[in-house]
């Protein structure tokens, strides 16, 4: 792995990893390189809705999550990114064992960014689609992130 | 409170308290009537991302929750409702100590519901709006709901 | 009508004027003031798709124009905006003889906007809402938004 | 070309010469397969907005209708297709000679289909990618659609 493959994946498992929500569901980083990530959910008990389905929400986190994991490996180290906004579609019951989310950025700006999440259930040798978001996200100073100070309004 | 009432009443209550996910973040419902619905998240730290923000699935979570319940109060007790897709713009940082959301059905269809939800940070005297998703959903058979079996392509 | 109110109708109409596919389709602005905008589209048989209804692309239009449009309201005199994305839902057959749409900014930021505009069809006196849009819009130099530089990737 | 190709060909022609927007516009369909079309459209001056870019409005009628044809690939004769909701996100700046819209079917459901449709402009040899839509459609009975009974509330 090169310097930079390394530097890369380290700033995106710092972002999975300070991240209390998404350690507390059990998102776990697979993979990330320039422009993409990969992360696996194990599916519990306690993800799931009334009709015993994945809830909806877990599968937005594991998609905003990634696309933003996805937008970081593209920005300066003294910048970071925020949600502006996503849409998630739900095109098919999620079911476990475990969920697979693959994020690719689309487009790469210097101050807004989008970013495709497909999230995929089902056995692992034979994955099928469960939900497709597309994301979109501010490039934000770094520090400003911490402040929360992008989102509209602020920005 | 009406015997309608009451039963719109319970009959939201059952889809908040089934919900596991909903359960485990903490969310309660807090008033339910034809149409609309409201519900409380005291923050908590395992809600937050790398930032000290709520993260961003834990608000999609509040507003695709809400808007379901509130689908549902339109729909006949042998059916229930699965969200379609959600868009969710994030409009400030959303920071504690709690988060509410009010959904409204902006259209109740016979196969198909349109749900706006708001959620709303900071000190309960002066609420600011964070977050607002517009919600599509699909009402199915009660029993086709626990298959899960509406979602597009099984539908 | 104030010199400040004046002025806002004055940058909205010009906004409207110089725009060669509204102008196209024969959407004329109706009002305009801080952070709202109407204009109105008389049905023509061109609007029409292959079943007789107004094409979601003319709703389209209707509703992001007057979006920029209210954004445009709340920035200054050298900056205009960029629509990022939208979001339509389309929730009733929309129908003439008239459709009136109606932009209201939720979030005015330095950076980006959030608007909602809501379409109205059927008679005057009896309107019903047909689609309503949430539109995301990033704030930019007058002279970018001619060059067109800031969608992301540029910006 | 096989009988079946040959048919759908046929099919989603109808749907781009009886949609009197879509003719006014100038966008020809290119081709037709199963799940997926792609149409072009000469960009004109009146296709403009205030600032000489496409107006978002034309992008998102291409983008819509592609992905309409795209969803009646896969309906029986006896239905057809009408959006429910649409998301479009702007990626650079849309302008000429000619822009080529390409929609794929991401899930075709009984009741619902999910569409994804990409706006290309520039040189047909360097095409860059302007815009992304994903649209949500419901399957109704052909006569419905002339009805546009389907829209949620009628549904």
């Amino acid at each position: 792995m090169s310097a930079q493959a390394d530097e890369i994946e380290a700033r995106v498992r710092s972002i999975y990893e300070r991240a209390a929500f998404v350690q507390a569901l059990g998102i776990r980083l697979e993979s990330a390189a320039a422009g993409t990530v990969t992360a696996v959910l194990p599916v519990r008990p306690d993800h799931l809705q009334q009709d015993g389905l994945v809830h909806a929400g877990v599968l937005a986190t594991m998609a905003d999550h990634a696309a933003g994991a996805a937008a970081v490996t593209g920005v300066a180290p003294e910048e970071t990114v925020l949600s502006v906004e996503f849409k998630l579609n739900l095109l098919r019951p999620a079911r476990g064992p475990e969920l697979r989310v693959r994020a690719e950025v689309l487009r790469q700006g210097r101050r807004l960014c989008v970013v495709e999440s497909s999230v995929f259930g089902g056995p692992r040798d034979a994955p099928e689609l469960v939900a497709k978001a597309t994301v979109t996200l501010a490039v934000v100073p770094a520090d400003v992130g911490r402040r929360g100070a992008l989102r509209p309004g602020r920005t």
